[in-house]
Parts: structure tokens; C-alpha cells; sequence
């Protein structure tokens, strides 16, 4: 045996060593990065396609991998010996490409609807000012002139100051003869000067709006100047192979050493976003100043580095709520360092920053007339309830099936997302696929969607079960068990069939389940019915479009009239990006988060009764489905 | 030749590396430290005694070093071959034993005589909080309820977070059943946590107190709840082996690599003057949390490594003069982390934190209608003229002399110094040791004495020069020319002889000269002659004690009534210590950098005038001092 071998793993920027001859399978299992491969190494699944980007392995040709994506470098991982170092990117986690949705059409059509205020006046700005040159007459000093000048041009009398900004203050005051770009920093009353440079006409300053989710992280890359958005990015968290969700990261966390590793995982992938932004937009690193961000409370803590410990002890707190002003270069994120970081406040240990920042970006708080219930659908699921005046709000534990999560063909709504889909009565099924192309899998609303069709067409029943006198072309029975096959390999781009199991539909239907009996207790807790509410507001990460009819097929939503339902996509990273904005809105958030009255529903009475109910097609009383009921009588 | 040993030097911490068989004096020239040897390598001059503290090189026996010494280790550089790794101390740069003159009974006799006011209310204290256990019906995070408690203790609603307080808050709140110690820094209206922990009875919070010296760095550790002095430091500012004097300091500081190798070495002297003082106080480095540092503006922008090339570049501006507040961690200072720092501001290029902070250690502010002059002759001299209402100051330089520095048996008034001496007529001399025990060699004031009695036993005349015909068992003649033998080889601590020679003497006379013909000048740019001077205080590195009777008779000091002298020692270390004790001080500091009017002497008529016609003893003009006149009249 000669030495022991590299494999560097993107996009987590890992290396394995292991000795020559080792299958790449085994590499990744020994680097911990969580990967699906369910065929046990046999090259029959094709799932733990991965492609080589530096270095050759040695592989053995397989039929699970089309000719196509071999020749582009693409191999499986099982079928494939470790010969020399090798650079392996994982596609199951490659960047998300997700859609900019806040164009500057889609601000200007909303800017009266929501809760924020639409402005651009961020914490953040650059303000020009002249210096003027030193005397013999005056012995004021470089600082002294710049003060001078900064109150005479913003009446600011006096600021904080970073320290590298003095450090290189004399050179960038002479550089231009006494014209400098200075970069002004507001918390509450207090300014900072964050940085001072020589003026370059039509330099940008930008901000970063970020919703780290226990799944997914998303990102806004803006000019602060004009918020207009200048790049977007998204990717699975890299945390998920320290555990899939909330729970099992803060016990991961427990060790200092451990609680390191995740904040580093975290900030790996933002940097990864950032890195990904920066280039798509032409901005540098350097000129962002400020950032945003919003995330529920364990991943702000880990996020942070500080231990979640007691989030899961009771009595359940935090150690913070509202998260005090930070420096970008303390968390190590590839912006400016003296760049400020601002959090989103959580309410308590369950509800947290990105649900505050998410209402933002609803028109709840618009009007004390109306009541509305807000659910934000992601691996946890949140639920709020209230208006102008008042605000109740609980969290349900959904599970990751609607961004993709623990399915075997579900994924997040990023390109080759199937994210539309409908069957035809002969067995057809048309679906649409994010950025055209192949499809790779299913996003949430795609699965939204066929396991609605699946229920209306009778494929699977009111249990969830598939029903075994519609085998055939569709219904197919492999390895796995039943399999309900969506699109033949040879149409989709990994070269295998797209299927979903049962244990597929168990899975979406928990989560449903869970989410519509917390809308249904949550609500009860206040003294309500659902015919009370005025508007529901739906977030998450389904994907662009959700189609609601479907969603009130498999229970997930209430059996209402179809216009009171409003899919709002990912409202946390839009809350973040109007916190990144605008100042006030920071303000404003923080009043919501104080505002909010926390329910714990696990301690309700009828909570076990309520989310077995919910665990039907579309409920176990269908009394409570009448459109539904009307569609599936025989 | 086998390979390169690594010789160590202390205080320096530098090291070096040379083949074996070289001589230890050859490895001190290639480490670029300062050292003085005259004999070049004889082993007669016995100047270059160094201690082996690790490791034996090979010495040759000189008479040049008693049997004594060589018993401790100590060995001549030049007659020591490096034959395996060294650690090697230079004793010429040996820490500094200062007396803590700012006792709790000197404090108290001074408290109403100076400019300052003398309570024990820093920026920075330590409050002790209860925070209520986390419920179940309270959500709050950990932070909010700290929040809670210290806004009920303290009546603070707000305030700014170190980010690693917020990692360790729920351990912290939780070791000790919610009972914790909080370190808050005040800093104009805003407040910041700079640290909590679980509460400990009797726990002490320091500060530090540090004059930045050109040539010499002293510091006090100070108890910020009782105010009292816990220890003391002083050494060699480590800066000296990049050059003597600020102009040679800024030229070197012209790489920014070598900005940063002047910074480290002003941070590593202080940091072993804190690791010196905390030992003897039992003080732990982390408990300090606030450092008040004044220094000349040269030596300010060094320690925060802001270049200083625009201090000696027409018009003569600093970076800055007031200095906003910084963290230890962003200096390197090795208190705790999240210290904060303070330095006195300077009025100018030429007037530093030494003098603004050393006003407030003089009663000059205390009364309008007394008008004061004040000089602080340190490597450079510095005077302010003025009261309550008025200050005018100038800078003149004075070079090292009164420090030590440049002189052939100069030396800090420390361990080891003359700091007074009396000839008699028989030509026996009679003087006092700092610290009792042998001489190692005459600090300021030893100085002062020496030169008055050799002029006014006709040893020298007014223009400084030996009197040959005095040539005999004290005047002797040697390789370095005429030289007066204040005490023999044998009776002093290196073994080798205690000699003034004649440059030595033209050093102390410029210096003189500078002092005094600056002190004219400064007082007729302003309208005024020494007669009108109601008190002049005196501040300087001369040592414990000046004799104004010598210094008068040398024309340091202008020949006016005795009474009207004060010498007041290191006021740039007391004034540090008032800013340290007192938040007000700090203001006030401030206050007076803005009150202070800066004259330039170089460009005033008459400078080169003045200036040449004190390069007398006393004075070209006699007249100006009638008492001396009276004295040595024949």
C-alpha cells in the first residue's frame, strides 16, 4: 500500500484521506457528509452520483449512469476506486439556484401591502465629504479634520471609530486631496465610522440579507444605495451532516469543539453564497457593509457560537432573543470585517428570527380589522395569529419533507425542481421544471401537488397507502416496495427514475398533518374557528408557486374559500432583506418580536387528538374538507 | 562547523541565531539590539557584562569583571564564545524598579493641590447582579433577563454587548444560581458590557496606569474599587534598538512591516511590565479591565501603529490627537481582551498625552490669577505656560541625557542610580544610591548635582570644557580623554569605573540649553519674563529628587526665588493614573488638549539666539543669574 490519498469534498470544503484503492463511497462515508445511496453499493440506484472536478478515479462503467453525464465528468461513487488525490463535488449539495424574486417590479407591486415600510434608508451609508488640507496655522489633526467635516456635511458630532480606519486614515485623507468615501454605521442614536477611503466616483456599497434555515440557507446580495438586488444564491446548509434537524444540532453541539464546528459549517456556507453573489454581481467582498439575517433560534444561536444548549431544557430559553449589533470579522463572514451584522429577533426558543422578520414582509400588522393566520412551512413549522393590535404564535415540529428533505426524490425548489405537477386521467403526468431542462427531482410544491393528484385519482387512499389494484406503469413494485414512477431515467438528468414511496407519502403526510393540526389548535388556544380569519398567508421554502387548490386536497390547508390563501415563498429572506433596507424596519421588528405571545402546544390539551386526525387524506373527519369530500365521492 | 545555536535575549525576547564559537557580543550586534561597549572587544572597557541565565558559553577571565558578578553568571559579551543555546539577559536594559510614589499617604496629602480631582470613580466597575431563574410562563432569553436585572440595579436601559459575553451568558447566569459580576465601561453616555461571570466574593478589578516614555515605559496596576496601587513597573522602551530619538523612530516606522515591529515592541515592553506588576500584586491579567495610556504623539501613534510620517512632514499633523477608545485584544495588551483602552490626547505633533495628562497632576488649573510654567524634560522637553484660563505651550528637544540615555555612565533613576551627589573640597564625593547598595551609574539628577559641583569647584568652565590643571586622582586622563572619576571600579556594581567625560558633558549642556532658552522664548511669545511666573513645576525621568539649587546653578532653571520650584516626577504616569482612577479626569483631559494654544519656537526669532547663548554654565549672560555669579565669583 502506498501513502494514504486525499479527496477534497465540495461544496463543504472537506478532506478525507484514504488509502489507494478505497471506493469514493467510503470516502464520503468517512468524511461524515451525509449522502443517499439506498442500493448499498451494488451500482443498480444511481443516486450517489457524484463528478470528479480534479484528478481521475478508476471507475467501472454502470448502467445506472447515462453515457451523457459521464462524459462530463460525472461517476458513481460506489462504482469508483480512489487512484490519486481527487476534487469531488457532491451534486445532492451543490448550490441552489434560486430566483430573484424581488426585482425591482415585484417591490414596486408590493411596497403598499406589507407590514415594512418600502424605503431604502438602511443603518448603513456612504457618505463624500472634503477634508481640508492641513496648515501650519492649524494643528488640528487628521481625525480632528474629518470630524470637522463629517458635522458640517451630517451635523453627526460625535461617532465610534473602528480601529483600522484610523490606522490607514492619514494616506486615504491625502490620496484625493481631502475627498474621501466614508461609511456611517447608525445604532439607535449612536454612529460608527466604519470605514474612510479615498472617493471613487460610482463605488458601490452593498448589504447582504440572509435566511439561514436548518435546511437551506438563502441569500440577497443589494445595493444599499438603490436596494436594488444585485445577486442571489442558496445552497443546503452544511450543518445538515452534523444532523438533519433542529434536535439533533444541539445535541451535536454539546462539546465546545463541536459547537465550533457548526458555527464554521454555517459561516462556510454563507461565505459560499457570499463568494458565489459577489462574483454573479461584480461587487467586492469589501464593499459589503452591512448584513441581515434571520434564522429560527437554534440556528441563530449556532450561527453565532453560542451554545443552544438550554433551548431544549426546560424551561426553554435562549440565551438571547434579541441579538446585539455584531462585527462581520467576529463570525469570520467574507464581507468588509468592520461590515455590522444584524439578527433578527427571536420571540423564545421556538419562534424565532425568521418568523419576525417574515411578518415584515405580510400585511398582518397593516390592520387591526382583519385577522390573520400566518404558517411559514419549513423544517420547523411556525404558525402566527393576530393583526395590528395583537399576535399569538406556536411552532410544530414539520420535518424537512417540504424542502426536499429525508424524500428520496424530493430536493429544494432550485433548477431541475419539478415544481408543478398534474396527472392525466390516462395515467400521464405533465410536470414543469425550475429553469427548464431535465428534472432531478421534486421540490415541496411539486410533491404538494402529486400527492394530491395521487389522492384524487385514487393511487393512494385516505391513509396515505398506495392502492395495489392501480399496479402498472405507474405504480411499480421494486426494491423499495410500491413506487409511484413520476419520469423514467432516461428523461431525467441523474439518468434514473424519479419515484415516490410510501414511505415518501408518510412522510409529506406527517408533516402536513402536523402543520394543519397546529393552525387548528393554535387557533382554538385564542378562541377562534378558521371561518374567523380574514387572510391566510402561506411561507416556505415549497417553492415559487404553491398550488393551494392541492394544498386543501391533502389537508395541509383549511377548506376555505380559495382567495383568502396567499403563498408569500420565502418570507424570511425577504423580511431580512427590508431589515437590511431600512433601518426603521429593524426597529419595527424588534416591537413585533416584543409584541408576540408564545404558545406551547405539546402541553394543550387534545394535542395528540388533533394531529392524529391530521394524519389522513385529507382529514379524519371530512366533514371539515366539503370541496374535498364533493371531488373524491365515488 | 556544526549548526547554528540560538541565543535568546531577555528583555528583548529576541532571538538570534549564529555559528558556534561566536562571540556573544557579535550575537547582540547581529540582533540589532542597542549596547553599549567602548573598548571594542577587549575586554577592558567591562561595559558589555551580561547574565547567562540558560545554558554556559565559553568565557576568557577579565579583570574587567569581579569575581563576584561572575559567581551570579555574569559574563563580558566580548570574551563569551556561544557554544550551545543561550538565554542571555542585558543587564544595561534590565527592568526598572520604580518606587510607588503614589501611595494611599501621598495621595492624600496632594488630593487638593492639583489640577485633577482625586475620587475613585472609573469608566469602568463591576456590578453585581441577581438574575431570576428562567420559568416556563416567561420566555425571556437569558440576555433579556440580565438586561432586567441591570436596568433595575443600575437604572441602564441600554447597552452595547461584547459579542463573547453573549457566548458564555447562560453557563455564567447559571453557575451560581443567577448571582453574577458585571463588568460595565462607560464610555460618554454609552454604556458596554465588557464582561460577565459567575459571581466571586473579594474578586478584584484592576487598571492600568502607563507613561509611554521614548526611553523609558512606566506603568502603575491600580485596584479601580479602592483606587489603590497594587504595583509598579518601569523599563527601557524595547523601541530604543530601532533608534534613540522620535525623529529616528518615525523614519524607521517608514515600512509598514517595520510600523508593525515598533508597535509589537511598545506592546511587548508593556506587556512584561503588566506580567511583573500582576505578579507582585497577585493580580490575575484578565481582571484588568481598563488601561490609561499617555505618552508624546510619536509614541502614541506607534503603540496604535498609525504611521507617524506626517508628525515631521510639513504642516506637522499627527493622524490624530484625541484617540478614540479601543479593546486591549486590538493592541495585543496582555490584560483582558475586552479592556478598554484610553490614551491622553495630545494638543499637536509636538505636545503629547504626556503633557496633557501631566497637567492634571500639576495645580496649574486650579486658580486664575497664579500664572505657572511647566517643564517636562524628558528625551524631548516640553513647557506649558499659563492658569486656568489660558494655556501655551511649545515643545523644544532635549535629547536623553537626564534620562541616562547617550551618556557614558548615564542610567534611568532606577536600582542602582546616583541620584544625588555632593563633592567636597578634599575632592572626596559623596552620593546617594537608589535602592542603597553600589552604583551602577548616575540617573538625571545625580546628573544635575554632578555638573553643578564640577563647575563649581572649576573642574569645568562655562563653556563645559575640563579644567586641565585639576588633573589628578579625580580628573584623569584615559583612552576616552579627560574624565571625572566619581567612584572607582572597585566600589561600584559592574566592577568597572564610574567616569564623566567631556562629551558627556556637552550633552548635558545642549540639553540644559534646550530647556532653558525654550523656557524664554516660550514666555516672551506670550508677553511675559521669568519674574512673572508665580510657580514652576518640574517633571522629568530626573529621578525621586532635583536639587533646584544645582539645576539653577547650571541654567536649567532661570535663578528666581527657590520657593516658587516644584518637583513633581513623572507627571505623564501620575496624570495616566488620575485619567485611570476617575471617568472626570478623563473629560477633563480632554478639556485641556482643547484649551491649549501650540507655539512653534523653531520658526520664532531670536531661537538660534537664545538657544546659543544657554549653551553656557549657567548662561553667556551672567547677569541672569546673580546668585551663581555670587558663587563663583573669585
Amino acid at each position: 500500500m502506498g501513502k494514504n490519498l486525499k479527496v477534497h469534498f465540495l461544496p463543504f470544503e472537506t478532506d478525507v484521506h484514504v488509502a489507494p484503492g478505497a471506493f469514493l463511497l467510503d470516502a464520503i462515508k468517512k468524511a461524515g457528509l451525509p449522502f443517499k445511496s439506498s442500493c448499498g453499493g451494488k451500482g443498480t440506484c444511481g443516486e450517489c452520483v457524484v463528478q470528479v472536478l480534479n484528478g481521475r478515479g478508476k471507475s467501472r462503467p454502470s448502467a445506472a449512469l447515462s453515457d451523457d453525464l459521464a462524459g462530463q465528468g460525472y461517476v458513481l461513487a460506489c462504482q469508483t476506486e480512489v487512484t490519486e488525490n481527487l476534487t469531488v463535488e457532491l451534486p445532492q449539495f451543490q448550490e441552489i439556484s434560486i430566483k430573484t424574486l424581488l426585482d425591482a417590479k415585484f417591490i414596486e407591486e408590493n411596497k403598499d401591502k406589507i407590514s415594512a415600510v418600502f424605503e431604502v434608508k438602511p443603518a448603513v451609508k456612504r457618505v463624500e465629504l472634503t477634508v481640508p488640507r492641513p496648515t501650519l496655522e492649524d494643528h488640528a489633526g487628521d481625525l480632528e479634520r474629518v470630524r470637522r467635516a463629517l458635522l458640517k456635511k451630517t451635523g453627526i458630532k460625535e461617532a465610534n471609530w473602528e480601529y483600522s480606519v484610523l490606522r490607514n486614515l492619514a494616506e486615504s485623507v491625502r490620496a484625493k486631496d481631502g475627498v474621501i468615501d466614508t461609511v456611517l454605521f447608525k445604532d439607535k442614536q449612536d454612529w460608527t465610522v466604519l470605514d474612510i477611503e479615498p472617493h471613487q466616483a460610482g463605488k458601490r456599497i452593498s448589504g447582504l440579507a440572509c435566511d439561514i434555515g436548518t435546511t437551506t440557507i438563502a441569500l440577497y446580495l443589494a445595493d444599499l444605495v438603490t436596494g436594488k438586488i444585485l445577486g442571489a444564491a442558496s445552497s443546503y446548509n452544511q450543518q445538515l451532516k452534523c444532523g438533519e434537524d433542529i434536535i439533533s444540532r444541539i445535541n451535536y453541539a454539546a462539546e465546545p469543539a463541536r459547537l465550533e464546528e457548526l458555527q464554521g459549517l454555517a459561516v462556510s456556507t454563507i461565505n459560499h453564497l457570499i463568494a458565489k453573489a459577489v462574483k454573479d454581481a461584480r461587487v467586492s467582498p469589501s464593499d459589503i457593509y452591512y448584513g441581515s439575517f434571520a434564522g429560527n433560534t437554534t440556528m441563530t444561536h449556532l450561527f453565532l457560537g453560542i451554545p443552544p444548549r438550554y433551548i431544549r431544557e426546560e424551561p426553554y430559553v435562549p440565551t438571547l432573543n434579541e441579538v446585539p449589533q455584531l462585527a462581520a470579522r467576529e463570525l469570520g463572514l467574507a464581507m468588509n470585517p468592520r461590515a455590522r451584522v444584524q439578527c433578527a429577533p427571536a420571540v423564545g426558543s421556538y419562534v424565532g428570527g425568521d418568523i419576525t422578520a417574515g411578518l415584515l414582509a405580510t400585511p398582518i400588522l397593516r390592520d387591526a380589522s382583519k385577522i390573520s393566520l400566518f404558517i411559514d412551512a419549513g423544517t420547523n413549522g411556525e404558525l402566527v395569529v393576530g393583526n395590528k393590535d395583537w399576535l399569538v404564535t406556536c411552532a410544530c415540529s414539520a420535518g424537512p419533507a417540504f424542502e426536499g428533505g429525508g424524500m428520496k426524490s424530493g430536493m429544494p425548489a432550485s433548477e431541475g425542481a419539478i415544481e408543478a405537477l398534474k396527472l392525466e386521467p390516462n395515467g400521464k403526468v405533465l410536470y414543469r421544471v425550475v429553469g427548464g431542462g431535465k428534472p432531478r427531482g421534486l421540490c415541496g410544491s411539486g410533491l404538494v401537488d402529486l400527492m394530491a393528484e395521487l389522492f384524487v385519482y385514487g393511487y393512494i387512499d385516505k391513509n396515505g397507502k398506495f392502492n395495489e389494484s392501480k399496479l402498472g406503469s405507474r405504480l411499480v413494485l421494486n426494491g423499495n416496495g410500491l413506487g409511484f414512477l413520476v419520469e423514467e431515467g432516461k428523461n431525467c438528468h441523474w439518468g434514473k427514475d424519479l419515484v415516490i414511496t410510501e414511505r415518501d407519502i408518510t412522510n409529506l403526510v406527517r408533516t402536513k398533518g402536523a402543520v394543519y393540526s397546529a393552525c387548528s389548535l393554535l387557533l382554538k388556544n385564542v378562541g377562534l374557528t378558521f371561518d374567523r380569519i380574514d387572510a391566510f398567508y402561506i411561507a416556505g421554502g415549497f417553492g415559487q408557486h404553491l398550488d393551494i387548490e392541492n394544498a386543501i386536497r391533502i389537508g395541509l390547508l383549511p377548506d376555505l374559500p380559495r382567495e383568502k390563501f396567499h403563498y408569500l415563498g420565502n418570507t424570511s429572506l425577504w423580511g431580512a432583506y427590508l431589515i437590511l433596507l431600512s433601518e426603521q424596519n429593524g426597529e419595527m421588528v424588534n416591537a413585533i418580536a416584543k409584541k408576540m405571545t408564545y404558545v406551547e402546544l405539546n402541553t394543550e390539551p387534545g394535542y395528540m387528538h388533533e394531529y392524529t386526525g391530521a394524519l389522513f387524506l385529507p382529514h379524519t373527519e371530512i366533514g371539515l374538507f366539503p370541496t374535498v369530500r364533493k371531488l373524491i365521492a365515488p
